[in-house]
C-alpha cells in the first residue's frame, strides 16, 4: 500500500513540475507579446492554448489528488502535501489566466506604444517571472529557504506596481493624448502584480509542506 | 453511517451559507465606503476584520470537506457536492480578499471625489453584489435555474467595466488634474468586476453540483 501511494507522490510531483513549466512557459510569451509585436496574433493564441493547457492540467491533478485520498486513506502527513498540492494548482491555475489577460490587453496595444512610455514595467515582469520559477523550484526541490525569499520578494513588486502607477500618472500629465495606454498599462501592471501574489501562495504552500 | 453524514451535509450548507453571508456583508461595507466616508476609519477596520472571519470560515470547511472524504469515503454524487464546496470557499475566500483591496483603496480617497466623477461605478457595485448575494441563494435553494441567471449577468458587469473606463477617460481629457482618482476608480471597477467573476465561479459550481 505505501509502495503505491509513494508512486502516487512522485507522479503528483511530476504533474505539479509540468503545471508550473507551463505557467512560467506562459508568463514568457506574454512579455514576448507586450515587447515584440511580430506575428503577435499567433503568439496570442498560444498564449491561450497554454492557459486552456494549465486548466486541463488542473483538472488532472485535482482527480489524481481526490483518488489517492479515497483510496489511500493518507496519514496526516502526506494528507498536509496533498491539500498543499490542490492549493498551489488552484494558483497556478490564476496565473495562466492573468497571463491571458495580459495578452488580451497587449494584443490591442499600438504597435510600439510601450516603448515609448517611461516605466519599469519589464522590470516588473521579469522579476515576477523570476518569483514564478523560484516558487517552482523551492517546491520541486523541497527548499524552504528558496521559498522564503520568493515571499520576501513580493514586496518588491508591490513597490514596483506603485512606482509604475505614479510613472504613468507622470506620462499622463505631460501627454493627456496617451491616456487609453496609461490605463492598459495600468492594468498589466496590476496582472503582474497579482501573479506574484500567486507565486507568493505557492512559496508558502512549499513553506507549508516541507518546513 | 448515512445518517452522520448527511448531518455532516446539513452542516457543511449552513458553514457555506454563513460564508456567502459574510461576502454580502464586506460587499455591503465596500459600497458603504466608497460612498458614504463618515467614521471610515472604524468601517475599514471592520472590513479586515470581516476579511479574516471569511479566511478563518475557509479553513474550518476545508477541514470538514476533509474530514468528510477521510472519514465517510462518500459515493460519487456525495463527492461531487464536498468538491463543489471546496471550490466555492476558495471564491468566497477571493471576494473577501478584493473587498478589502476596494476599502485601502478608498480610505485613500479625498472625501467626496467620487461624487464629482459622472461614472456608472455605484450601479457596477450593486450589480456586483446582486450577482454575489444571488450565486449564495442559488447554492441555498439548490435553485440551478437562478445560477444560470447569475452567469448570464456576468456579462452585462464586463460591459459596466468597459464603460465605465471610457467614462474615466473622459474624465481625464476633461480635467487632468483627475489623474490619481482615475487611476484609482479603475482598480475599484477591477476589482468589482473580479468579484462578479467568483460569484459567476460560485453560481457554476451550483450548476455543476445541482443539475
Amino acid at each position: 500500500m505505501r509502495k503505491v501511494f509513494d508512486k502516487e507522490l512522485a507522479m503528483l510531483n511530476t504533474r505539479l513540475i509540468e503545471m508550473g513549466d507551463l505557467c512560467v512557459e506562459g508568463i514568457d510569451m506574454a512579455i514576448e507579446v507586450l515587447f515584440n509585436r511580430e506575428n503577435i496574433e499567433s503568439k496570442v493564441q498560444l498564449i491561450h492554448t497554454v492557459e486552456r493547457d494549465t486548466d486541463r492540467k488542473e483538472r488532472d491533478i485535482e482527480d489524481l489528488c481526490v483518488n489517492m485520498i479515497l483510496r489511500q486513506q493518507p496519514v496526516a502527513k502526506d494528507l498536509r502535501i496533498i491539500s498543499a498540492a490542490l492549493r498551489m494548482i488552484a494558483d497556478m491555475e490564476r496565473i495562466g489566466d492573468q497571463v491571458a489577460d495580459i495578452a488580451d490587453i497587449a494584443q490591442k496595444l499600438e504597435s510600439g506604444e510601450i516603448f515609448n512610455l517611461d516605466t519599469h514595467i519589464k522590470d516588473m515582469a521579469n522579476e515576477v517571472k523570476g518569483m514564478v520559477t523560484n516558487s517552482i523550484e523551492a517546491f520541486v526541490n523541497k527548499d524552504v529557504k528558496m521559498a522564503t525569499d520568493v515571499v520576501a520578494n513580493d514586496e518588491r513588486v508591490d513597490q514596483l506596481f506603485v512606482q509604475i502607477k505614479s510613472e504613468l500618472l507622470r506620462v499622463l500629465y505631460q501627454d493627456i493624448s496617451k491616456g487609453q495606454i496609461v490605463l492598459d498599462i495600468l492594468m498589466v501592471a496590476k496582472y503582474f502584480e497579482r501573479i506574484g501574489d500567486h507565486a507568493t501562495n505557492v512559496a508558502q504552500w512549499v513553506e507549508y509542506t516541507y518546513e
